[in-house]
Formats: C-alpha cells, sequence, structure tokens
C-alpha cells in the first residue's frame, strides 16, 4: 500500500458542451461561487471552500467526466504515489503548477477501472463564504462530498482502493442468493461514509457528485428554487433518504446531464473499530430507506469518462461476470 | 343557497377490515391520540384537537369510505341544511346525539355524486394536545385539513358546492385545447386552500385525507419513522410540492390501502377579490412543481364509498364525457 | 354589535424618519417586495399577498405607528362601521378611494384606547409571488398575521373588541392572587390565534406587527440574513417558543426601532366551542414556552401612536388600576 | 510532539449527585440510550454510536468533571502517550481493561492545566441505532462532539495541545488593544472545528460538553421536548449561531448543574493549508452571529474537575494575567 496521506475528495472537472448553460445551472441554480473562468474554464467552490475550486465545467465536444481529483496532506505524497503508480504499471502524466488554474503540480492517472483521477495538495486560497449569508443563494451547496463511479470489476477496484490507496469502507451491498458477491461499496478517506462509491455496472462511467448542504430543509428549499427558475425537468429523482449511508438526498441533472447529488446527513466513520454496514441488494430499503425506487434514467444513464493523456472517451464494458 | 355556516372539513369515518392493524398505522405510525374506542370503531384526533376525533375506524368486511363530515356554526344551520336536501331531493337521514360516538345531533346526506356527507355543530371536548410535546410522536398530525373525492360529474359537483353549499374556489385545473372543460377544483369554507378537492373521474370514489403537519421537516420525519417501523411500502408518493396549492405533501396508505396526505403549507384564501388560480392538466408542474409525476397506484386507485343509508358501497361510473 | 364582516388584520402602517434606512431593511433584510413607491411611502407587500400593500412606509419627523388597516367583506360592511362609530362616539374620517394608494373608499377611527384603525374592502391587485421562489429572500415574508397593542385599560379595551367588533378569543392572561384581572387578550377574526393582541400597560403604544413565516427554519434563515448584512444588534429577542398562541418567534427593530415578529406555527381557533387557553402572569412558560425572558427592551419600549385627524401623538398615559 | 494518532473526543465522564435525576434528563430529555448501568454509574451513547458509552454518569458527593476521554488509532498509541507524559513530568495511571467499563485499557493522566484527560483505544461494540427512527426520541443526540474546557493559562495550554499532542487549530479568538492576548482557541483532531475548546478563565473548569445533533429544526423540536417534561428552566442558553465555528445551538443544563450543547452545523477543517479564523473578544458576532449576549451563569458558572488519583476536586486559580 502506498503512504501517502490522502486528505479527502477534493474537486471534480466535468466537459461541457455549453458554458453558458452549465454556468447558469451551477451559478444561478446551485448557487455556487465563481471564483475566475476563463474561455474554455468556469471554476467554482461551494460556500464552506477556502480554495479556488471544487468544480471545474470544461468546454468540450461532448459531455464527459473530465477527471476527479484527491487532495493529499503534503507534496510530498505525490511522489508516493507516482512510485505506486509505477509499480502498478499505471498511466500516469505530471501536470505543472497551474496547468490546472489555481493548482500547484498535480499527478493525474488512469486508475484500474479506466477512470481519470488527479492527485494535488496546494491550491490558491479563496474566501470562504461561510458567514456571508446574503450570498448564499439556490441550493446553497456546502462543498463537495463524493463522487460516484460504475465499474465493471467492482472486486478489483475495491481492492486498489482498500489495498492500494489506503481507503476504508463504510458500507457495501452484496448479491446473489447467499449475498456472495459484492455488488457495490461506499470507501472514505475523510470520516464521513464516502469519499467515493463503486458500483457494479457497465464502466467506466461516472453516475454523479455528492455535494454537501447543511439539512434536509435546505435540499427541499433548493428544489423550489430550481423549479422556479425551469428546472423543474432536471429534478431526476425525487427527495428521499438512502438506506445505503442513511442521506437525505435529491438528484438533479445539468443541461448536459450531468447528475448531481444534493446530500445531508451522514455520520462519523473514523473510529478503528468501524464494522462497515452490509446491505444485500435486494432489500427493499436499500436505494431508498423509504421504499421508492430511483427513476429508470438514474439507474441506466451515466456519463462517459476521459482517457487522461489522449482525452478520447474510454471504452465502456459489459461488467464482469458474476463469480462463483 | 343554504346559508347554513359551515365552517370546515371536520372529520372522516373510514371502514377499514383489521382495526387492530389499523390502530397501529395511525397511532404508532401517524402518531394520532386515541381519544376512545369501542368494539366496532377506534376515535383519533390530531394533537391540535379540542374535540373526540378527527378520524373514525370501523370495523367492516372491505374497506371503503363511511362518510365525511363538516362541522357547522351552530345547531340551527342543521335545519337549514334540512330544508335544503328536502328540496333538492337528497336523501338523508338524523342522527340522535351520541349515535356517533362523542357528537350531538347530526344530519348525513349523499350529496349529488354520491358521497356520504355530514353536518353536526356538538362535539364532546377533549384535550388538544398543543403543547405537550412528549406525546408528539410519529407523524405528529395536528388537524385534519381536506378531503380529496374523484367525481363522475365534475361540473354539477362544482355547482353543488359553490351554489348552494356556499363553498369558495382557491385553484382549479382545466383541461382540453382552450382549457374548456374543469378537470379539478380546491373548494374551502376555512380560509385555505382547500376543506374538499374534487377531481374528474370515475366515482364516487374517496382518494385521500389531508392531515395537516407543522412543516416540510416533520414531514420527512414522519416519513423515517413510518419506514423503521416497517411501512416503508406504504409510502405511495415520495415527498413533493404540488404545483395546485403549492403544499409540501406526501402520500401514505393503511394496511387497507386507505390514502393520508400529510400535508402542510398552504395560504390564505379568504380575501374578498381572491382570484382563483388556474391550471392546465398538461403543465408539468401542476401535480409537482418539482416535475415528477405520481405512481401509477396513486393515479389509479381509489375507495369505495358507503350509502347512507343502506350500507351499501356505491356504484363507481366513469365519468362523464367532456362536454362540448 | 355591529354585524359588519371583518376579514383580517390586512396591513400596518407606520411613520419612519428614513425611507431609504427603513427600505433597505424591509427590503433587502426581510425580503418584502416593493410593490409602489411615492415621494413619502413605500408600499411593500408579502410572497404570498395578491394585493397591493401590507406594510406601508410613511416618511414622518419621528416613528410611530400611522395607522392599522382590517380588511371586511363588502363594501357595505363599511357603513355599518360608521354607524358603530357615531353610535359610540368614537372620532372617524372617511378616505376616499386612492387617497391610500392602492386602497378603495375606507373609513379610518380611533378606537376607544386611542389606536388609529383603519376599515376597508377594496385594493388593487398585485401579482402573488408564492411560487415564484427566485424572488424569495431574506426572511420570507409570507404574509401580515397580527398587530400587537398596549393599551391602558385592557377590560375596556376586550370588551369593545369582543363585543362591538365581534372578535373571538382564543388565549388570555390574567394576573392577581387568584387570576382576578385581565393582563392580556389574543383576539381574532381569521380562524388563527389572533389579528390583535391586546396587552395591559402605559398606552396607547404599539408593540409590534407579526409577519408570517413558512416554518422555524425560515425564521432561523432569516437571522443568518439579517446578521450577514449588518442588523445582528436589531435581532432584539432570540427566537423561542411562545407558551400564548405556541408560534415560534424571532423579533426585529427597523432603524426607528419599529419591531416585527417573524412568527409561524400556530392553530385553527374558528369551531364554536373553542375554549380560550388562560394563562397567569406568573407562569414561567408564558413569554417563552422554553424558560427565557424577553430583553427590557422588549419588555419597555414600544411606538407611540398617531391621531387619524390631527396627526398628533395621542398621549401616553399609566395603565389603569388593578381594580377589586 | 508525539506522533501517538488521536482520533476524537470520545466520551465525558460526569460525577451527579442523583443517578436517577440525572437518568431521566439525559435519557427521557435529551434522548440518549442507555447501554448499561451499574450501582454507581450509568453508560449512555448517542444514536449514531457503534461504541458501549460517550457518556458516562458516576455517584458522587457533588457534581464535577471525572474525566474526558480521547479515542487513539492503535493500542501502542497509548504507549507512545505514556511516554510523553513520563518526559513531562505529568501524573498518570493506568486503567485494566474493564476498569472503566466497556473499555480495553486506558491511560488517564492529568494535563498541565490540570484536566482528568484518558486515552483508550478498544471499547465494547454496541448497536448504532441510525435508521431505528422509532428509538430517536427527545434531542435526538446522534453523537459526541466536542468539550469546552476552563484553563487559567491559556498559552501553555495551547501550546501543550498543537505542540505535543498534535492538534489544530481551526478558529480562535484574541483580546487586547492590538489583538495580542490569546483568550480561546477551537482546536480539533477529527475534521470539524473541535474536539477541544479551550477559553481563558479561572480554572480548571469545565464548561460544556457539545452533542450533535442532525440540524437546527431537530435543536427546535428538543427544546420543545425538554420544555414540555419541565425542564422549561434548564434552556439557559436560547438557540442561536455561533460566530466562533458557526455552529447552532442550545445550551441546557441538567439538574445537578452540568452544562450541554447541542450542536450542529460546522465545517471541514482538514485541508492542509487551512487558516484558523481569528475573532477579537469585541467583535459583537462572536458569541452569538446574531448579536445576543450569553446570559450570566452561561459566562460565569462551571464545573470543578477531579483529580485522576486522589479524586480530590482541583483547586480553582485565577487566570493568569494577560502578559506583555
Amino acid at each position: 500500500m502506498s503512504d501517502a496521506n490522502i486528505i479527502r475528495l477534493h474537486h471534480v472537472n466535468i466537459n461541457v458542451t455549453d458554458l453558458e448553460k452549465a454556468r447558469h445551472f451551477y451559478v444561478e441554480g446551485l448557487g455556487m461561487i465563481e471564483t475566475e473562468a476563463d474561455e474554455n474554464n468556469i471554476y467554482l467552490r461551494g460556500l464552506d471552500d477556502g480554495n479556488h475550486h471544487c468544480l471545474v465545467l470544461t468546454k468540450a465536444e461532448r459531455p464527459s467526466l473530465n477527471h476527479i481529483a484527491y487532495r493529499v496532506a503534503s507534496d510530498e505524497d505525490l511522489d508516493k504515489l507516482e512510485k505506486l503508480f509505477i509499480e502498478e504499471g499505471l498511466p500516469f502524466r505530471w501536470l505543472e503548477k497551474g496547468e490546472e488554474r489555481g493548482q500547484g503540480r498535480a499527478i493525474r492517472m488512469q486508475d484500474p477501472q479506466g477512470f481519470p483521477v488527479e492527485f494535488f495538495c496546494e491550491m490558491d486560497w479563496a474566501e470562504p463564504l461561510i458567514q456571508k449569508y446574503y450570498l448564499h443563494r439556490g441550493a446553497r451547496v456546502k462543498r463537495i462530498d463524493h463522487a460516484n463511479c460504475l465499474v465493471r470489476d467492482i472486486d478489483l477496484a475495491y481492492r486498489w482502493y482498500m489495498e492500494k490507496m489506503g481507503f476504508m469502507c463504510s458500507e457495501y451491498t452484496v448479491a446473489g442468493e447467499n449475498g456472495e458477491y459484492l455488488w457495490a461499496a461506499w470507501l472514505h478517506r475523510k470520516p464521513t461514509v464516502h469519499d467515493l462509491a463503486l458500483i457494479r455496472d457497465a464502466g467506466p462511467r461516472y453516475h454523479h457528485t455528492g455535494f454537501w448542504i447543511d439539512d434536509a430543509k435546505t435540499i427541499l428549499d433548493a428544489c423550489d428554487h430550481l423549479a422556479s427558475i425551469g428546472y423543474y425537468a432536471n429534478i431526476e429523482r425525487a427527495p428521499g433518504r438512502h438506506g445505503t449511508s442513511n442521506a437525505f438526498f435529491v438528484y438533479v441533472r445539468d443541461p448536459d446531464g450531468h447528475r448531481t447529488e444534493l446530500y445531508t446527513g451522514d455520520y462519523f466513520t473514523n473510529d478503528p473499530d468501524w464494522k462497515p454496514i452490509r446491505w444485500h441488494l435486494n432489500d427493499p430499503q436499500r436505494a431508498t430507506f423509504w421504499g421508492t425506487l430511483p427513476p429508470k434514467s438514474w439507474r441506466e444513464e451515466a456519463m462517459p469518462v476521459q482517457h487522461i493523456i489522449t482525452g478520447q472517451l474510454m471504452e465502456i464494458r459489459k461488467p464482469v461476470g458474476i463469480k462463483k
């Protein structure tokens, strides 16, 4: 295992086809703060954020995941990670300070399931707006919480993140008559339910980014606001409580179909004897503790992801068979 | 028009097949207070209620609506109503004081669409538990708010309640290319959005009873509570905001399928120049302001209603054709 | 008793010394909607309101209450009231349509305790913004709820409103060893806890206007917003639950010291057998159900009121002695 | 600095004079779960907790702080701490597994300011009740959050926790004309605002334990519940938002005067470039962002603390002079 100290999921960069439409959704709709923009990118942060961005919108021909990024505790952790990527034969490249605006040097790699993942330590400071309540608008996004990824081989993905990257597991879902197959896992570095969710499906595909909202009432207010400015059809999955994670949520989609979860309510997971919570795929309270099912689009649609060097979209392949 | 002064929808009596199961749902689930019970009936009230009951559960062979009841301002109003029913040739009968437990004399009639409707003035006092917060459990139902009825001829039903019974209209829905047909109407005596909703459909069928909850967060807490004691499959329609009425809601069904709306958030409707709000049936924000559709069961299932004299279930007939 | 049908407290007109400062407080702070303004007045409404104003700010040399206004059900009710005022020998004057901008003809009188009170029926329509959630800002005031008046002779004031004006009493407070003296009363025409609160004190003085807010969380959000734009010292009495009325509240003061209550959570009061709730002045849960006392300024400070004809401020006199 | 990995503040043990009264307050009032009890102790946990206790009530002659306890990541961390305590010449003693019921071996020490502090790694598992919502009562305490300690020499205390124990600082308050004196500091190991607050005052005295509540509305519900079962006079400081920490709070006191903060709403503090937020003691929004002051009792009263070996109460001394 690398002993690099990964702090948390820090930001996500998505490719969008129309920067103005995307800006309207994330700034006027979700209430995110625009730190800076250039011709091809908009850099957004949440109300709690003391750094340059937790979401980057990049102009592209078609929507996809550009990359997700974890922050590490010190610059040397990046060298430790490079060593691991070389050992494991994984594609990676270094980014100079400023190549991603506002960010120090970074290492970007393709994880074993094909996801573009970046690690960095330094980022420009930006003013946290925690107590400037008069600037809290729309969904009042506080900060990023997690990334949700569809992987074709969850056993391999799970081992990579647990054994090589030092993640811990808070909850997981099994399938099969006796629960003999892993179906999904909620993994974390920061002591919440997750920084990263892995779900067995055709992949690599990016399912959603979760942002932290203060409480359930604020999520309901967000729905009212979004609906009132015309985004009612973008509210894909009605507010509810997840069985897994116990979080209260709503799912909304941006004009390109990128999915955002407005998320609140999980718990502390960092005690040394934490026992991961086990769910069976067939548990009727797993997806929604209140019993309703997600809509078809939520279950079936997700974003392709980009290769970190070529920029091509990674081929999407069926999940590997449930093994005996 | 009768000048009887109808105060508000006051209670609903539903027929249930298993009193114990129903008690568990309404008392342990919804948190209603049991004022009294006898062999065949359970009398429940909300936390605000200063009277004997706002919901009666009556043991029966099959589930149906026994009757809904309006409270009038004075006992003489009942005589005025009798006069109207005689003039209109509608079936009715008098109930002696105590025939419905805790209630004074009452007049029960079949309305022109076939609904069993009771009027009364006096009811035994019962302690309001408004500030006994330690007794507030489950859904924390405060009081009854409205009844929702499926009627086969909404034009006639609308005229009856507006012209003969003195109801006012807060909102309505039209259908047809130019909105030329009435499809639904929200009618009130108390100055809220409604005491009675009428919807054009196969009828007479009873769709749901709405109970007032303090706020949206309490409705979410109710879902958590209901789901945690096994009623997750009873949460039929996920929490959301209605376009019509602007209320925040969730719909739950009891073990017999009787539907309850936990409802909060409407507005004052009694100004003399109130202009009813008009919706078109095709407006995507009408049913749910946030854009999602009710599930099939919510759109299609409803309860038969009882004849006030024979106790037989009223025949359910298709809605009358949209007239030119 | 006059049989004029008073619907509800409809608006309040206060005199302020600086229109711009007052506008900032009520529009940027409380989130009220400016319908119109002229050189000397700003006309504001709440988000639910379908009429021209529920609060008027009028420029004046010193702050005071200009008048409070009730809406009646029909124009003829105004003539009935005139008859009563003549019989009772109370000063009054008629206002032509438009003399108060947006309003039909009105009758303005000095009540027996010296308060300037207006009655009217017609007012210009204005768009309700109930579902334009993107315009909901600050305290998100929905509508006016009640007026709170300090009267020197509460026995007389109570009789006037109950016996002559047809108000009903929802709750009241008594003082004295055996509760033999009336100390305060909550009176209503609309079926909530009150349109008008009367409290025994040096008078006539105007204590506060209550505005309806959706729920307790929204009141907390209002505090955050107000504090963040510099009005932290204007939050006079911390959020809490009243014993009397059971409402959740916070009290804020505008730049001239006019007091606003952000208020939510009362109950239905219009059943024919409603029993007024009795509190004793010494009950530690009366003022705040949670036990804390209002600050000194809240207990001692209130606004003088204007004479309806001379515009002079009414003399403030000590309360009449507790009678045996 | 010790490189022992302290996870978080894990539990607090307070001495109470009447176990039954204390049980009623914490179980019936705050809704904590009783895991176990013996003749002299009651072991309580929050709804999220997967371990035996986060609060221990111990019978004693007079109320005081028995000890606070931090959990470490591994058993070896305890040996590292022992080494440090020896080097620093601080009094400590080992507890055998089970000496504190449900807990593995532990080391208990007197910190340089005189506070009794315990460190341990292992504790018996207990069922988390996160989704057993039907067991969520009263204040619905989820878990412990922080301890607030009054220290006579904050400079020394700050250096001990930052330099020797590896805490980080999220916010701090300075005093003096140019802010030249440290007055308070919020220190953390888990990535929230704090595990430990230090405030300059007569000490050592224990000010309060903070427990995490889901959201502000739940804190208001807690006040209603507490007030309704007779604890209205125990609500010492009304709900509000702290400037420092930005948390929403209410303070309640148990029958012995032990103070509990019901707390929600802080933010992530573990980014490597976090800049501690600086407040000046004179900032009117520091204590309450909304501008109101804490009551006198809150500012002046706090609990004595016990010596870890003798059990005697530590002498309380005036704070050291503001140094030049």
